[in-house]
């Protein structure tokens, strides 16, 4: 079996001729970084498009949708145990907490070409890794009966430089959040991987659901990612971008059993720790997946589907 | 004279009971972070009805407007000179680079309480300080006849963590940024400014157009401070929001002279160095101040405001 993580010569050339097409076309404005791109207003509008048409899948089961700021506190990061599985992938904040004399000694080290963050100290925040992240330690306790119900929406930064659009170092993610026992997890994400095949199809995009792992770190994580295939505890629905072969994750649920709920301390009504699961929207690739399906020009697209984004 | 920049008992009561006031009407959510909030759905859409609002009001004389990532390039935040002016404010991004040796040493260092943080690296990104400074290295060379004129939106990230809801560590700017002649900026800035202050009028904010200056770090800083007031290079536009006495800047319109046009190398098309001017509007503290003026219950503003704001 072809590894999806070797990217070939052939992919790259897509990627960038992909890439190449989105900027010509004015959707997304390069910068000097891979990965990071200004976005125009079409671009925006189909993300708020999306963001309507899945928060109308969800309507009136939920708690009210709360906007996550594009950082969270450190000790909430900490707590979620990114960093023993995507160390490669966070982005910790530091700012300058000094003096007149220590700013001085910064601005010599800049002029100078030296390494000057080492005058910089870990400020109280963290760029935030996965949208559900911040949304853990407000469910610390104990859950009603039935758990609860959220829907969230953040920006998520990987560190993960790619000349692939469709792999920015920083997107949103829109999510869908189940909180209590196993089972009522477990159906919450196969409900929604349904309802987001469903959504996804009628939006034209040729889509098909796959079991799938995280990119674990290192040598532990390879025997993590498989472990996490023979669970089946996360599966994406993936649609061709550059790559019928490889087509690109844009949407994922995801079983996280009691990864959450021991660390944030969530207990069941029943007493029990916690289980949660959550489906996640990519609004940046399902963008992406809907120009390189129906082309670039928006004015062409059908009007069903324009109908149904509001675009 | 009273000094703003010293906040007394009286103002930090009134900043909590208004922090207390929106967390309990349920448009914001705290986190165990000052100046981190996640927002509501009724929130968000006040922004954006504010980001339509000043969007029309510069319709068809901007090129298209640019939605700006959280994090830009790190050269080019090195080259705006933020560093020298607001040391204490900067978001500098690190990550991990390293084996699984050393990712080993960085779980240690966590599990053991020690700085976890010393096993990163600077990343090639940092957090954005100014909505506009992703702008000027695609500015980069001789600008046509007239200069350019650009419409922007983007997150901005200030390290000053405060009890004031106002005083957001992360928020929203978005601008209008003129890049010419010197007489050009000033004039871009003169009629945004009135053009703002008849907006925020016609909400309802009772706004007043004030000379101001930037936060300017350290010894040095304060006169910078003395310099930029005297030379009427920054206006603010304020609102009571949680003092009459000191009101909150929920826009601002500066004139930088030539402090992006050197560093970015852009040219006039009669070669000498360009200037830039910018507007500002700070679209969460222009919610907040509606939220202040009209009342936390949105269904009960005004039907002209509503209507202005499409909400």
């Amino acid at each position: 079996m072809t590894d999806p993580s070797v990217v070939t010569d052939d992919r790259v050339v897509a990627q960038e001729a992909f890439r190449s097409d989105l900027v010509e076309a004015g959707i997304l404005v390069r910068t000097s970084v891979d990965g990071l791109y200004q976005r125009s207003a079409v671009f925006e509008s189909i993300v708020r498009g999306i963001e309507r048409l899945v928060g109308a899948a969800g309507a009136g089961r939920y708690e009210p949708l709360l906007f996550f700021p594009p950082v969270l506190p450190r000790d909430v990061f900490v707590r979620s145990d990114y960093l023993r599985s995507f160390p490669d992938l966070t982005g910790s904040v530091d700012t300058f907490v000094g003096n007149d004399r220590d700013h001085a000694d910064l601005l010599r080290a800049l002029d100078e070409g030296e390494d000057w963050t080492q005058y910089l100290t870990p400020a109280e925040v963290m760029l935030c890794s996965a949208a559900c992240h911040p949304l853990y330690p407000s469910l610390t306790g104990t859950l009603p009966e039935g758990g609860r119900r959220m829907e969230v929406q953040g920006f998520c930064f990987r560190h993960e430089p790619s000349v692939d659009p469709a792999r920015m170092q920083i997107f949103r993610q829109h999510e869908f959040v189940a909180v209590g026992a196993p089972d009522d997890c477990i159906a919450h994400r196969e409900e929604w991987l349904a309802t987001a095949l469903s959504i996804l199809s009628t939006l034209g995009l040729p889509v098909t659901k796959v079991v799938a792992n995280d990119p674990f770190f290192g040598r532990a994580g390879r025997i993590l990612a498989v472990n996490q295939r023979e669970t089946a505890l996360k599966f994406e629905i993936v649609c061709p971008v550059t790559s019928e072969e490889f087509p690109t994750a844009i949407a994922s649920g995801n079983y996280h059993m009691d990864h959450f709920g021991v660390p944030f301390e969530i207990r069941t009504a029943d007493g029990e720790t916690a289980h949660s699961a959550c489906i996640g929207f990519g609004l940046e690739r399902i963008t992406l997946a809907l120009l390189k399906t129906h082309g670039l020009d928006v004015q062409t697209w059908s009007a069903d589907v324009r109908s149904q984004l509001g675009i």
